[in-house]
């Protein structure tokens, strides 16, 4: 029998979950669900005979190492932060592990350690970052077969309420980790734009947006994600002048969430004390200079950040709370916190709406073999969740993850060290039962250049 | 025989080596310097028969755990970053660890299994945070034996050119580790103002300055330095209307440091491509939008950041080298890299310079069982390096360190878990030897209200 530790029972914990129950008497599995929140975990694992959830404190060293050393796969769905320490311990008790993150800086540091055990440390194997990998490095394995040049790259991706399920002026809505959210774009971007590299700091970047038409979706908007970089160097496009890679939201989003964050809000490190009797108005006032004047905390708040008093950002920041003179009542931290239970609650998927996932490439590809032929490559993938059953996030970010364990138990990969899931030995397979699964791409070919 | 580990040669710790080298004989010590260049930490031990240097990567766990294993007590000098991951290693040895760095938040997480194994976690034992806690917390002690409660409290620490080896337009100079220069202020700072909490993010710290009146010194500046109201946690303020830590600088650092970081120079997370053939210039170009109009690298940047094309922040810029079209020539990887490299060199502390550093306590307080009667107590210590000597920085960073280790090793002191030095039996003998040795605090007392 073999043993798979799920660590985590969050909102991308469940559909990989079943899947992994559904398949583990086939397999001869056994599915230890592991979260600080046990009853949680057992919502997840219900009665099943080959799973058990158990309560997890991943910062008891002991108990860590224990659980990581009877598992033959770690699958890591924890909030970022413990990426790094889970990682380590799998290095050291020599087991794979399979993480639906962003790689973390510190990953890097222990390449070398996993080698040497001869364990794969598979990260930012969800959505995106995770399907998006595997379709841009399948795309670009058969331009590059044609003899195309990618002369530009864009990769774009979102999850949001599906269009019959708008339901807030935000027009979103909370499908993952809501944390990730609030601290979007803390480490800035940076991308390629006409041959030039273009770094944004964070308090630019959600104003450094743009328009993006998507088919069936109408005019949506996007802003800058991250390291659009590193794409670059990792998929070889040596000539690509664009490389850009961008988050989908529907029109407004960002220019509210600059002024959200050019007051402070997402702040997850100072400890703001007494928070659960203090109000949301009292909150905001914290992020104004003392001297700030007007007779109201709207007043004084348009004033600082001279926008509109009666205009759409202040209503939306009113809408989502942040002038209540309701107090928070619970036992929170940071404003960022805050911030978090904020949009938890109020963005919340109910069970009669419907999330989607939005992937979408478009490449710009020039033939030399071809009288220097230009076309324009756009591939899109939109997945719509079922109301009051699995959203298609966590389908999206799970199912891969679960894919890729049973790769490693059912077949010999020959992986070691710390990767993404560019190898075609893992996207092949794994978007293969992905498109069974419906998460597929549609392509569209529009000639540019005869 | 003892054995004392010391991870880190850099600047921080040869006045620390050099005291634990003196004294190893007479205590019998055995003291190895770690580092990951060898030559550095060869450099700090010389021929010492009680002393070894060695080659170290502290990401190399197999290394990490050999050495911390054999040592008694681990100080650790290392860059911030590895203050979690070496604790780890420590709490699983059941070695004492001490460092000189700000207390990560991560190191919380290990409180228990640091209480379990019997451990001393120590941070924030060098100047900025160390000598500051502990002179703060003598003297509150003080305050409150005379019946005395606390207003008002500021604490103010800078490092600094002597006012007689002032030699640049940044009026600066690197004593400490250049990359905590470049990355200040980056997770926003809080502090209380007349009874309100005030938060202030990245992006304002360096305008939300104030003056400062230091004898001897004249008027210097301010910023707010991270969380000042975890102090009032710490130290139990419960009447205080005004809790402030501020960075001391000669006036016009922050104007300047302002826009360098609007910019969005300060970035270590996003990794420019093949940084070593790049100008300087065309890293500042980065930061700019592509539309923005201007004929000159410079004048686009001053348009950008509406700031006098021929004032005193461009010419700081100009001076550090920001527009210059000289490549940097070396492997860096990030824009703080760069930025780092940059005051490393035009910044330098050299031979015939001296540094200096400051710590001021600014104390308003009320006797109630005096009738009232109001008093601002000002407790300042200024200590300067020598000439082609050991730089005060040095001294006044490693020797709390250095007196913690001989406390741990030659007295038995109770304490396990995760501290900071606010406990008597840390800070009475440690200040104690820290007066003997010319780092002493002169206090004044003036009567504000009889």
């Amino acid at each position: 029998m073999k043993r798979l530790l799920v660590l985590g029972a969050g909102k991308s914990s469940p559909y990989l979950i079943t899947y992994l129950l559904e398949r583990a008497k086939e397999y001869d599995w056994f599915v230890t669900v592991a979260d600080y929140d046990l009853e949680l975990a057992k919502s997840r694992v219900g009665s099943h005979p080959r799973g058990e959830a158990i309560q997890f404190d991943v910062n008891n060293s002991d108990q860590r190492s224990a659980q990581i050393k009877k598992a033959d796969v770690v699958l890591n769905i924890l909030a970022p932060r413990f990426q790094h320490v889970v990682a380590l311990s799998c290095v050291r008790f020599g087991r794979h592990m399979i993480s639906v993150s962003y790689e973390d800086l510190r990953i890097r540091d222990i390449e070398e350690d996993a080698n040497r055990k001869g364990v794969l440390i598979l990260t930012e194997i969800g959505l995106d970052p995770g399907i998006d990998h595997m379709a841009a490095a399948e795309l670009i394995e058969r331009i590059k077969q044609k003899g195309g040049i990618i002369k530009s790259f864009e990769s774009y991706g979102g999850g949001l309420p599906a269009p019959d399920s708008i339901s807030n002026p935000f027009k979103y809505v909370i499908s993952w980790n809501p944390r990730n959210v609030v601290m979007a774009g803390e480490n800035g971007a940076q991308y390629l734009e006409k041959g030039q590299i273009k770094i944004i700091p964070w308090h630019n970047v959600f104003r450094r947006t743009w328009n993006l038409e998507i088919e069936g979706l109408g005019l949506m908007e996007a802003y800058p994600n991250r390291d659009s970089l590193n794409y670059r160097e990792r998929y070889g496009f040596s000539e690509a002048e664009t490389v850009v890679r961008g988050t989908i939201r529907y029109p407004g989003w960002s220019e509210t969430w600059f002024h959200i964050m050019r007051l402070g809000w997402p702040n997850e490190t100072l400890r703001i004390p007494d928070l659960e009797n203090r109000t949301y108005a009292e909150v905001t006032e914290m992020f104004l200079p003392l001297n700030v004047s007007g007779n109201s905390l709207e007043k004084r708040v348009a004033g600082y950040l001279d926008i509109s008093p009666t205009g759409s950002i202040m209503e939306k920041m009113r809408w989502l709370g942040l002038f209540s003179d309701e107090k928070t009542g619970k036992p929170l931290n940071t404003s960022a916190e805050v911030l978090t239970d904020l949009i938890s609650e109020k963005l919340k998927l109910m069970p009669d709406m419907r999330d989607m996932v939005i992937l979408l490439h478009r490449l710009l590809v020039r033939y030399p073999e071809e009288n220097n032929r230009e076309e324009e490559i756009t591939s899109t993938m939109v997945n719509y969740g079922e109301k009051a059953g699995f959203s298609s996030m966590a389908k999206s970010v799970g199912l891969p993850a679960a894919l890729v364990a049973k790769l490693l138990l059912t077949r010999n990969l020959p992986l070691t060290g710390c990767h993404i899931p560019t190898h075609p030995d893992i996207y092949k397979p794994v978007l293969k039962e992905l498109a069974e699964a419906g998460i597929a791409f549609k392509e569209k070919v529009k000639t540019i250049k005869d």
